[in-house]
């Protein structure tokens, strides 16, 4: 009988305000379900269910078959055959890490399955090549808090470098996501590529505020460091409602709102989860009223990453 | 008999690797001794001794006479008479923030000397306007260690927001003052007013990881964000024997080396005092082969800032 392993690999919110392209942190029940079975084909075959209509099964377009056949490369497993079940909770192109998962779900399950060795830092550099097949430039931001979990910065591609905060505070996380199509490739290219540097400078103020506020859990600090000036001011022209959920997160004391990756989903932290399951109420009426299609989650901060 | 207080104002490291405008420190034992009496003449009066030679006494041009009449201005004190003795055991331009250890000295002490009630926040804007009376543009990345004492970020400026780092690992500096003439105002027109999102977002990874490194205690992590992309690469030109430096901290295995403000001097972090004094002995050497007069100094960090 071949082995067999099932993995969960959850959805992740990249940027978290100031961070661009390097704070991140994984959700709870949200995220891809990968059955990973070895086979004797001596290929990558992958198959989709729920919600994987739109992501193509071939394995050299596919980011968790690209992701896999970089690990096999380096593990010099050429004849390797397994074959990739994905099935997702939440749609693609929500905003909320969908490729990450299914490219960090994969390379973690395979390197369980296989016994391969490979270290969480080795895995991160397989599944950002994967996330890269999706269109976009291969970033860290979200498959590190999908394979680390908890909130993670990436400090560096050259050479990698990712920590993971070793503490952080209470976080109830409410979620929204319009049905908008946001293509974080187009996204990217609306973001400026200079920025001046009093505006930069107003960046790192903010990040290093809110890793002090995470790290010595003081809620008021995360709260005021919240903004973002480089890619929230071009994103979020792009989400109907933006400003009315940004008043509701501040209406109802959350500790702050933005916008989730490069949308259109939108996050607003709160320290509780009666707090989080209110404001998704909230958050929803405003798309009921723009008539815009949406779904709603709420999550604690994910601390383990893909899990079996 | 007339009230009378003497403070010392400790000289500080500014821009500390990465927190270009943002990150400062406080030193000890360097600094600015001020001995302040109350008078009957209605005026703030100033007088200089040791290495105040090129400082002007006038106090609508001395940063500390600046920083003072902004505070009587706001305490609505506007008849009150102070003098001011300075006394530095330190040249000034050196980078290590000699003229905000004046105008946080003499806020801080006149606050206390004149029981004025003003919060440390507000003695930082003071300090911020005498600073800017020295022909910058007002900042506080040396006043707020100097009045906070420890490791401070200037989170933001409006509203003004500084955090002080509430613990930090044992960390000793190594400090050389090249005897070079760096004004701030010109080192400033030659940063660069725009900086390409790539760059700013590898210097962000370093903001959250020195920041990271320091909660965290961990040494290796500081190390590995020391890099500055902004403001070192242009500074380092006009200080002959920085490339020097560096490559002896490397191999001396401190954990890294910068430079202070906008330079002459470079400061290097040890775990030691020994490490820390072996290291400013190398780094004199330096000097000496250049044939460049300099001063060494070897401080812990300074918990308290500026002290009766």
């Amino acid at each position: 009988m071949s082995k067999q392993i099932t993995v969960f690999a959850p959805a992740t919110v990249a940027n978290v305000g100031p961070g661009f392209d390097i704070f991140g942190f994984a959700l709870e029940g949200i995220g891809d379900t990968i059955s990973i079975s070895e086979t004797d084909t001596g290929e990558i075959s992958i198959t989709g269910g729920k919600h994987c209509e739109s992501i193509p099964v071939d394995p050299k377009l596919n980011v968790a078959g690209v992701a896999v056949q970089a690990m096999f490369d380096e593990a010099g497993k050429t004849g390797a055959g397994v074959h990739l079940h994905i099935e997702k909770n939440i749609i693609p192109g929500s905003g909320l890490g969908s490729s990450a998962s299914s490219a960090s779900g994969a390379v973690a399950g395979v390197n369980m399955l296989l016994d391969l060795g490979f270290s969480s830092q080795e895995l991160i550099r397989f599944a950002m090549i994967g996330e890269g097949a999706g269109g976009s430039t291969p970033h860290a931001d979200n498959v590190a808090p999908c394979l680390l979990g908890g909130f993670t910065i990436v400090r560096s591609y050259d050479p990698l470098d990712v920590i993971r905060l070793p503490e952080i505070p209470e976080l109830h996380v409410a979620i929204v996501h319009p049905q908008l199509e946001v293509k974080t490739s187009v996204s990217k290219k609306m973001l400026k590529r200079e920025i001046d540097m009093k505006t930069a400078t107003l960046q790192w103020g903010n990040i290093a505020g809110m890793v002090t506020g995470l790290l010595t859990k003081d809620y008021e600090l995360i709260s005021r460091s919240m903004e973002d000036h480089v890619a929230v001011p071009v994103r979020s022209m792009m989400i109907p409602g933006y400003d009315s959920i940004i008043q509701i997160a501040q209406d109802s004391n959350a500790i702050g709102a933005s916008i989730s990756g490069s949308g259109p989903s939108i996050f607003g932290f709160c320290k509780t989860g009666t707090e989080a399951k209110m404001l998704t109420g909230r958050f929803g009426e405003v798309f009921e009223e723009l008539d815009i299609e949406y779904n709603l989650y709420v999550s604690k901060i994910n601390p383990k990453g893909v899990s079996v």
